[in-house]
């Protein structure tokens, strides 16, 4: 049996030669989308589209077949009718090439037919070296190097590079069905497991613990394969980095929709939820919760305990958080009479937590300069480990100054904050949150999931203090 | 004492004149705010500014006194410091004005001096036909006839006609603050109400039960102040339209946050959960439910039963979607033999809900017909009650199609769907959104409010059915 130590992964995320076989029929196959998109993103390796066609494409020379490449190939991708795939994967295990992504689809996830031809992959990975993502998946994508084995188009080219892996058994999680250029979420790689054939959440995880470019790793999983080997690879990861997971087939319903598309088995819930407790993994429950999670972890330091101050713009929106803080096992933080009194200096109205800046900023002549002071002040209270900031973004409040605020706030301030920016419009607010998490500011859409956020990294901070780690 | 049957609320919404006490100073004082956003919103009524300073402001002649406006006036918004709002309530009173929104802060929330200040206007409405809605409110807006009292600057003009009554005990959820031109909610009119000196959640929920221009009320309460006139009024409201409530100080540190800002007692959050159920409420639970389930219920009709049909792009998708169902009580339909022998004549693989249309679609050559085709068979099946679809909008499917496909289904359908739109634009998705919106579908930002929207239209229609209302 394959090392699942995840050290033989490096050919999916750093090639220095990609093979493609598909159609590159006018430019417009699917092989072609996958070279369109590796050029968008800037990939500087070399590229070999394969195709018995031969001619070009896209600038390219298509070779007739993948022994016609005199080089190595480190990776391949393949867009080919399913019966064609074996034969591919074959030849690609002959020629030494160590990975190969198979976007194709209709294997065990469409029939019985497809089945077979899936077993068939199984059984050349389990005799020669090449190891197998998907087959039905669009593969992986590593923002570092513009590597992407996604055949559709994605239609921005711009993704932030930060620490976030986000590994989903789904390719509605895949960039050319997310709005990243827009979230700007700090990614490090993609991958989308497809059928998991051959690699797996546990080469995943253990291939994300030693990758230096990732400091968190968020995963969908609709099944586990292997529920040990799933638990020890957790295990290592977790002490070093952040696990986040959406496990999702939570409700009889939904374990009987995935294993109608997965073949996945049902397996309890709560078997899932204590192990991934005992592991330390933290557990998200919505679709947005998986994307917006991680980047706090990304962004932002671990706290020292779990007290939370809450300053807003809004008596109403303060309770909100405070409810949200509660159910995220937050305490609402005492601050400390010295707190209280420089507060009460500002306006006496202002010496309780949640803050309410609301009266304070709509008479005041800078309300910059105040809402400074608040933040500075209340983060820097003993009693106080982490921060929810709600910041209004709009027209009477120019994005400019509050990142300004942000800029000089900066030396003042090293406990974890999460931010939510609400206003009358979107774009407005979408540029806003952008600008802030260039400064590493977790910036949210809601209230909740920004308060439910700092929950995420007490929970994590608490789980490493059990281990003895700092 | 007063009839808290809400018959005297009419001058708030639809006054014939309003009066507007505050600064006009430069034209930018706040009562120019007021009288700024009344002619952006296309109010026609009178207004009359009155300052003693005189002069014009905005092309208004500025009254020096109350009495010194030859005419009725219906409703006054006073925006002047606290220890000079008795006296012109007083003033108000006699001169026959109905209503008064009272903007001003610095009263009951704030401090004794306050609580002192606001008995006084109490007294006053207690022995006077004068209603008040406030002080520390930005009361009003009705979207039929351009009328508003917020004096701060709003950035947009256009909120969408439509049946939902927001009502909420805090200033954040006024237009001032939420993007309802990027959102579109349909709305028919907005209250703040502020500290609740004399109209509150009871006077309210009388008024919009016999608004015609209301077909949904959605209320944020921290506290009510009498806990009978609610759940009469509330029993009143219900068979006749839905009320959704966000009820906020859930926890003991929300609670106390509301207390500190409210004054409002702390009771038991399970007080409220039996007394919302008993009445028939639909309780959310997050800011943005808040915001985004009442429309459902202006768009679509009530179900006959519980059983959603699942149509994704997706099985990942599909999977979320069925959990979500299960959490909000509606049951995975199973699909009747003939609907899943003509699924199956489509693409096999259709033939089962979750529906997951990908595999059929990258492979169609023309997806929108066959999208229509099962969003139809799956709708007209005798075992569906409802749907969640699923759908694509982004660069690779124009929003034209997506929108005529609908408008050719129109005739095909006629029970409940929630839609839910992912693509890699943001500015793309709000745009589809509108335009589904336009054609009364709701479309959602997430999967799982989108599915949980059904579930409560599941929930209402199950009362009224308990009641006997069909």
């Amino acid at each position: 049996m394959k090392s699942r130590d995840g050290k033989d992964l490096w050919a999916f995320f750093e090639p220095r030669s990609v093979a493609i076989f598909g159609s590159v029929k006018d430019g417009m196959g699917l092989a072609c989308g996958v070279i369109k998109n590796m050029q968008d993103y800037g990939y500087s390796g070399k590229l070999y589209p394969i195709n018995p066609s031969g001619g070009d494409a896209l600038g390219l020379k298509v070779y007739p077949a993948l022994d016609d490449v005199a080089v190595t190939v480190d990776l391949a991708v393949v867009i080919t009718p399913p019966p064609t795939v074996p034969g591919i994967i074959e030849q690609c295990a002959r020629k030494g090439v160590k990975a190969v992504v198979i976007v194709s689809e209709n294997f065990a996830e469409a029939n019985h037919d497809g089945a077979r031809l899936q077993q068939q992959l199984v059984d050349i990975t389990s005799r020669t070296d090449v190891r197998i993502i998907g087959p039905n998946t669009v593969g992986v994508l590593n923002v570092a190097n513009g590597l992407v084995t996604i055949p559709y188009m994605i239609g921005y080219r711009n993704i932030r590079k930060g620490g976030i892996a986000y590994c989903s058994q789904t390719g509605i999680a895949a960039a050319q069905c997310q709005p990243l250029g827009d979230r700007a979420y700090p990614i490090s790689k993609m991958v989308d497991f497809g059928n998991k054939c051959d690699v797996n959440e546990v080469d995943v995880l253990n291939y994300f613990a030693d990758d230096p470019e990732t400091s968190v790793v968020a995963m969908h999983l609709e099944d586990v394969k292997d529920g040990r080997g799933f638990m020890e690879a957790a295990k290592r990861l977790t002490p070093r980095k952040p696990l986040i997971i959406l496990k999702t087939g939570r409700s009889e319903a939904g374990a009987r929709a995935s294993a109608s598309h997965t073949g996945s088995l049902a397996v309890s819930d709560r078997i899932y939820d204590n192990a991934l407790k005992q592991v330390g993994a933290i557990r998200v429950s919505t679709w947005q919760e998986y994307w917006d999670i991680p980047k706090v972890f990304a962004y932002q330091p671990l706290p020292k305990g779990n007290r939370i101050a809450i300053i807003s713009h809004s008596g109403g929106a303060g309770v909100v958080a405070a409810d949200a803080a509660s159910e995220a096992g937050l305490a609402v933080a005492n601050f400390t009479s010295p707190t209280l009194d420089k507060l009460a200096k500002l306006t006496p109205r202002l010496a309780r937590n949640p803050i309410d800046l609301g009266p304070s900023l709509s008479v005041s002549e800078d309300p910059f300069v105040i809402q400074e002071e608040v933040i500075a002040t209340a983060l820097n209270d003993d009693n106080v480990d982490c921060a929810t900031i709600v910041l209004y973004g709009g027209v009477m409040s120019p994005t400019q100054f509050t990142v300004e605020m942000f800029d000089r706030l900066k030396q003042r301030l090293s406990k974890p904050v999460t931010i939510w920016v609400y206003g009358t419009s979107l774009s407005l607010l979408e540029e806003m949150s952008r600008q802030l998490e260039e400064r590493s500011l977790p910036t949210y859409t809601d209230l909740e999931t920004a308060v439910k956020a700092l929950g995420a990294l007490v929970q994590y901070a608490e789980f490493r203090r059990g281990l003895n780690l700092t």
